[in-house]
């Protein structure tokens, strides 16, 4: 069982070490060096299939120890936390077996690929929380200053009551139709693609701000380039192409609208075909005395409505968020100088090991992942039913 | 009949006289100025129900006559052209008299408030056509040199086969629930809310840029504010409220998914209550070898990513749409000089007037006018469906 | 004399035809349409050297008579304004004659090419007044209704003690080295280049909009391209170029600070060189308790920045300054519908119109106009030697 | 001797440790884990003057050990690098000390508080150099990738002969009258105010882009509060302040032009009271075939205007420079990943340590840094000679 006094080490073992693992390590590593973190992180051990590789990344990335087999570290008794960096279709595995071991989990989002799966592992998670293991998935957009901010504004009333919300998330990294085919592109790997990759975010980020969730969908999926070059050597989205080519079996492209549980309608997009769209997951918030703005493409910045304001001096204000009192700035730079994308996950770290010392639920819970696992499922299940709509939770 | 040798007078007789009145006005008076038109128009005659209204109007506008009879108007024969800009549900029955007296016809849009009345008008608009009397309705933003000069982009290829379609139209001015009832917000004389009056622009400009139909659509459209205090004093959107309630029978938002015919999706928004956004039409395409994208607020400026650049050097690409050898730009002002939006007017003059010159066919014709009308006849009928898809054309 | 009487006739004369001409003309064409001028201004005659080219103005621009003779046209008893739109060299000879004859004079800017003859004219333009009779100097960029609002703003107080500005108007029109030498290149008729042409704008607007002015100066100006290839047929901007090559004989760019009479600096700079910027009059004023920020790129848009809303919602804010209460649009469209360049001629006219039928000093007045005149000389004395501070009023 | 050999240790010592401490802590820490380092930074000790707080340092920034005397840390075998990070009065003791001993030193920006100094640092560098010992000026701002790749393209002739140049700092950390003194409003501690802290910078950037040097400058400095509350309690920007008041005795503000050795202007202004903006460092350099924008506010983006573009597709491109083949960018994310403001830092140990492993000379030079302190001298002569030029380098 983890010791939670005052400093105590928290020791941490990573499954995986894909562009996540990079993400997370440096997550792990910086976070103790701004925050006062009520308990000491240790990078442990990394884990990954290919013995060498993995070694490799344990050396780069700052971990003590590279191993290939989770369950055998997963059974260590000098681990205290299980971060799981892997593609989404190992997720249920391991984080049910860490879970059933007693060590507190973080696990990357989507929180599965099926809802059955995410399911399992949200009782799961609940069996274990009720003996004091905490578990958390990774939607770290909602810890850019930036977003935070945003459901703090929603929150305390400063847009009122909601009345629209369009959230999209685009990029357009496969509009080469001849990129390889990737695990991104296979069903099996990845569940689904734009939707499940990108559009998680897009959702959770819309369920955060408001607070409220899409109870009913209506939407549809597509894939725009049927067929790809097979990855010849390598692995990853560098990996070259091979000549031989293979079906994509995930969507390119989802459009859909939710329902809001408070009511309003929430229109949504996630799409990897929105040429010269590097990064783009932008929410707009409209409400009925002010309206947000965010786009992750500019961070560091939240656009604010306020209705309020004398008609002649109304507008859409640029807030740098880098100011002191801003969620997670004190103990950064002074104002005006810019976070990067990482943190997201020094903040991340920050909450996770905040939580395990109080003994409280972290968020977003695996209960939250479910209900984004939820709403993924009932987008599909609507695209395939001619754009019907979908309870999210029957 | 209409002479069209060199410098011929072009007499025009305009019903109607709110806003668009304005517009219109402004369009016949200066377009003359800036182009050479190949006739010569000749504001002849407003017409309105209020003498006293009217003849202020004419006196205002610079018309040099008043009239409250229509009928009696479109009987004359020193009036070549009829201009209809009155709310949508007396086009049908003014326009069908026009032509059947062979009055070359400029109709606001939305061309009618159902799809019954545009076949009507179409077919006799095209019986008219043989007969050498041209017809167009009032899609103006086709007319913004940006949007225009995307077409052409579009056109000549230069953001390749088209992948997706953003489409969106955004307004905030109903936001105030308290925001009197006006026949905007009356089914029976604006035919639909958001959807016709501004979604009518979305999906021309998307039509008119991609040079593709929308052939099946999936939507919904919602009324948010069910009630509104009915009109007091005055008319128009500037009317006092009084101390009754009255029922708002349109829609204030519009979403919706269209199947483009090149195959492309494309979505589409269009809303009174998007707070803070005044009068976003904003359109981005994406191509297999770049993007563009349009935002009216900004009317001057066409943001253009050419994919087709080093890949360290991409980047979507401000044009401000000023230059000589953009479209309709040579008789205007040096570059970097703005228009505004009253010149979508003008250039509807030079191009109207050029064609009944010509004796060619303007665009859009009455068919374009009623192609829209079944796109949002199709978006009601999906939205009263479940959000199930519709084909505009059945 | 003008009869003043409500809607009694106002003739005006309009000296030069050029592209300040087309302009001008719009304004006067326009303004009665959209404004309740006390006055009916008459287009009545145009006055250019070519016979031929003049009349073909007249017919394009709606005006009754053409004429070659200016000071015949001055003379006359049934013209009550005279508007100067001719190259700077000519300003004074025309404005003195027009004052002389007891006509009301709009003049374009810079209102004289040398300050003598700047003061020349506002010593009879003062003289002028004592008779009832109007002079204003044409500065129109104070009439787009995002500038006029900012100095609204200021005046209010709303930003607080006025703490520094940056003013520059930034073109990129002669960037092209073979360009062909205009009358604007040419110091005998121009006065000076980018100092005077679009710098002496950047200085009125700073004055206008703080209600100071500046009292002394230190800079420099410089010409890039010295010598530029002749221009051969046709005049103005689009004349074609011949072989033989001349000398250019003012600045392309300028570059100078100034002490304002409240103290604090303003800098400044005019450039026709300014790769990619086509005609960016910008202006920052940074204030006590907040800011404003204008670019006429985007003029239908200001951007205020309250000093003292919440430290974490600081930010600034872009105002759509298309508002009925803002400056000048209450008679023109609904919110959102954006104006172009060209009224600030329309509200050049209302105002101009507006001080005659009152009997009031309309502004910017000639004395106005002679202290910009004088900044630029002491521009010019700075730069001359070695950019040592220079009085503008010694 | 440092151990040049691969995967060496590079033994570093940093003396100081406020926000510039903070900054480079994370710089070594973070470097190692995403490039290649030829030799393995080891953080050795930290020094400062309260030996608690140094300790505290220490632990919190990962240094193994804490220290207080400057003199014996620099005496010690195991020291390989100096890393200087005090404030500009110590920089010329500490570094000579350090080469003298044989230390590679990284010293922060500005180099020294006076010329004298500079040079004699500057001396003491290029003997060391002789000796194997590398130093190197901390302009961390070179090294976002942005401007690097500023540089690369204007060095590739991408925007042609360089016209003019537009550089600026603008901050507003000063704006309130009442904000405490602290040792960077102190000549004595700072050397000066808003033109060394922050004008340096933009020195240095235009330098670095252009790779030209400012010759001669015209200007002004000012000081716009001139007494302010001495700070009580604590240090730094967050000391709180005392009842008592002292004066400010550097500037807030610096208005200058310069002249490049490539013959064109270069305007530059560094203020800490533009209300509004917080960290923008932004520098435009138009040239006859393109120009380039950049701003620190937004250090992801660059902005890029191709002038051989088509003319009516010219613009400005806005470039999200975060492509693997962007300058520093492919151990890092995916495009589209931001990086924030601390990586110019982790660049900067890349760069100098690869320059000590290959024994060459790293970038900016003290003889860099020394550039720059002649050009802020020379600013200062000018603004107390009344703005007359004066060369930099005399």
């Amino acid at each position: 069982m983890t010791e939670t006094h005052p400093g105590a080490a928290l020791r941490v073992a990573m499954i995986g070490h894909g562009f996540m693992g990079a993400a997370h390590s440096q997550g792990w590593r910086v976070a103790p060096r701004f925050f006062d973190l009520p308990l000491e992180p240790e990078m442990a051990v990394v884990v990954g299939r290919d013995a060498a590789k993995t070694e490799a990344s344990a050396r780069k990335w700052g971990w003590a120890e590279a191993a290939t087999d989770w369950r055998e570290v997963i059974a260590r008794d000098d681990i205290d936390v299980v971060d799981i960096v892997t593609p989404g279709d190992t997720h249920a595995e391991i984080a049910l077996a860490a879970l059933a071991a007693g060590k507190h989990v973080l696990c990357e989002k989507p929180l599965a690929n099926t809802v059955t799966e995410a399911e399992e592992m949200t009782a799961a998670a609940d069996r274990a929380a009720a003996a004091g293991v905490r578990s958390m998935v990774g939607f770290t957009y909602r810890r850019v200053p930036a977003t935070t901010f945003a459901r703090d504004m929603v929150a305390a009333g400063r847009i009122g009551r909601i009345r629209q919300v369009r959230a999209e998330y685009l990029q357009d990294w496969l509009m080469d139709a001849e990129a390889p085919l990737t695990w991104r592109m296979q069903k099996d790997r990845a569940g689904s693609g734009a939707l499940g990759d990108i559009g998680a975010h897009a959702i959770d980020l819309t369920e955060y701000i408001t607070g409220q969730r899409v109870t009913t969908v209506s939407g549809i999926i597509e894939t725009l380039v049927t067929e790809r070059p097979l990855l010849g050597e390598g692995q990853g989205l560098s990996g070259t192409a091979s000549t031989e080519r293979g079906a994509v079996t995930v969507d390119d492209l989802a459009l859909f609208t939710g329902r809001l549980s408070g009511g309003a309608l929430a229109s949504f997009e996630a799409t990897r075909f929105r040429t010269g769209r590097k990064n783009a997951l932008r929410i707009e918030i409209s409400g009925s005395t002010g309206a947000i703005a965010f786009d992750l493409e500019r961070l560091n910045e939240l656009e604010y409505y306020d209705a309020t304001q004398p008609e002649t001096e109304l507008g859409f204000r640029r807030i740098l968020v880098t100011e002191h009192d801003h969620p997670y700035l004190a103990p950064w730079w002074p104002t005006g100088h810019m976070l990067g994308y990482e943190h997201g996950f020094s903040h991340q770290v920050f909450d996770f090991v905040t939580a395990i010392a109080d003994g409280t639920q972290p968020h977003p819970s695996f209960e939250d992942g479910l209900h984004v696992q939820r709403v993924l499922d009932a987008v599909e299940r609507s695209s395939a039913s001619g754009s019907t709509w979908m309870p999210t939770d029957a």
